[in-house]
């Protein structure tokens, strides 16, 4: 089966909810997107550690078919992130971000990596998404996620990044701050104008849309989920989207669809606990039943 | 085929939006209600006019097989409401209230009327609506909408009326307020506890929340629309959702969740143009067309 490769950040949290608080847990996007994924397809990872990084998070990843190859180990300390999420849980409030050996972190795409076909440049420098797609011999599905940072210190870059990737995953404000446009419609049209021919916006509590060869399709939030931790709900989203598209193997409107409902799924779950160890815990009933339970929450008859 | 019986205001509005300015248009929630249900079913109004209610709103609502034997015309002035909506026009600004003939209005059911067995009861003082819930013999469904005016001012009143009726439909603010929990599932299981055994939150841009018998039906808003004036969304909505209701005769999840998307598609109409008569002008075809538009728009396969 088709790959996933991902390139992204592996950290080392510290969170606070108003259901309690966890210290220096596995994280980064890298690591919720890949344990997302990796229920759908086998995964290839990119990304960097410090030699503090601990053997059973290693052993984690490794044994949930997340290839290990293009991580790399270099001396010093994994980056670290502390923040913490209040009320409704709708924001991330950063306490401390020490990025220790992913400030330097040129990512470098192994031989057995390059001819991946499905590619999710996660939330980095867009010089080094730009670095990466470049080592990739003939992706066949590329899907990008960025954030304000980028958006108002990188835009040159971001918007050279934008026209060679497929689809963009972001934020309702991320949307609003690249395009300028206040409105659902004219976001999406103008970021469609960009580059990429497909697009899903994620709305939070409110869902997800996704925009493909000039149709929509609306996703809800899942209702029935116990709040604990947002952190990796885009990540693990991401994830669930582009592990169904590589399992199916093509990129049609039904198969996206499908997608956006898988991702949606998986990040229903993952919010559900600290960290990611909820995602690597999913068994394929958890995530049928839970995709059955978005067709009977959306369809008619 | 059954009728739909409304309790509200008719009005004349003087409305300011980024698109332009009307004055003293038709307008009310009684009227929007009206214009939006009567595409599905015929409809009996019970609301109140001054002398100098103009005769071609009262024959705009005769022609549209809606029954003015409820219309109360009584000496003064009819109640005008002027307001304006700024930015992305999710909240109305009002500049001026004269309820006039509006604020000693007591609804009197016409004996024609007092076997209707489709009620809406808009948003008016509870006292009026459990005063209108007497004199109908026999309702088979009763819907009800509020807002933070009676929630904050006549709450043990609106208790009372919401232990009586079938479903009520408020916006995401009211059901905050109202229930004081800051969440959708817990807010909505809340509401359903106080009485009412079918909920539907508005979202606004967002669509809307069907929750009925255990089980939750999520439409989104319609994105291909030009937003004009948002005034009556909420209760053109309302009236497709009572409209349809009343058409299919029965109330199951099927005949619901039809209902609310006939109320999504009337609303969506309805806002890309000042006043009511957007509504009067809906064809059928117009109707069924945008309906398939949600379907596909929703669905995965």
């Amino acid at each position: 089966m088709s790959s996933v490769l991902v390139v992204g950040s592996v950290a080392l949290d510290t969170v606070q909810t108003p259901m309690g608080t966890k210290n220096d847990m596995l994280g980064g996007s890298a690591v919720y997107f890949s344990l997302a994924a990796s229920h759908f397809a086998p995964v290839r990872l990119v990304a960097v550690v410090g030699t503090d990084f601990p053997n059973d998070a290693t052993n984690l990843l490794k044994s949930k078919q997340i290839d290990l190859t293009g991580l790399q180990i270099v001396a010093g300390n994994t980056f670290r992130w502390a923040g913490e999420y209040k009320g409704r849980m709708n924001e991330a409030i950063t306490h401390d971000t020490q990025l220790n050996v992913f400030s330097s972190f040129q990512p470098v795409i192994p031989d057995s990596y390059a001819d991946t076909e499905w590619v999710f440049l996660g939330n980095i420098d867009p010089v080094l998404q730009l670095q990466v797609l470049s080592q990739i011999k003939k992706p066949k599905w590329v899907a990008l996620d960025t954030m304000n940072f980028w958006i108002q210190g990188a835009l040159d870059k971001l918007l050279r990044v934008l026209k060679r990737i497929d689809m963009l995953i972001i934020n309702e404000g991320e949307l609003q701050l690249l395009t300028g446009k206040p409105d659902l419609r004219s976001g999406v049209k103008t970021l469609v104008s960009m580059g990429p021919k497909s697009v899903i916006i994620k709305r939070g509590e409110y869902g997800s849309v996704l925009y493909h060869s000039g149709t929509w399709f609306f996703t809800p939030g899942f209702p029935d989920t116990d709040l604990v931790d947002p952190t990796g709900a885009g990540d693990s989203f991401a994830g669930g989207v582009m592990g169904s598209l590589a399992k199916d193997g093509t990129v049609t409107s039904q198969t996206l669809r499908k997608a956006v409902i898988n991702g949606s799924v998986i990040a229903s779950y993952n919010i559900t606990d600290f960290g990611p160890w909820k995602l690597a815990a999913l068994t394929e009933k958890n995530i049928t039943d839970r995709y059955d339970d978005f067709i009977c929450i959306t369809k008619v008859i």
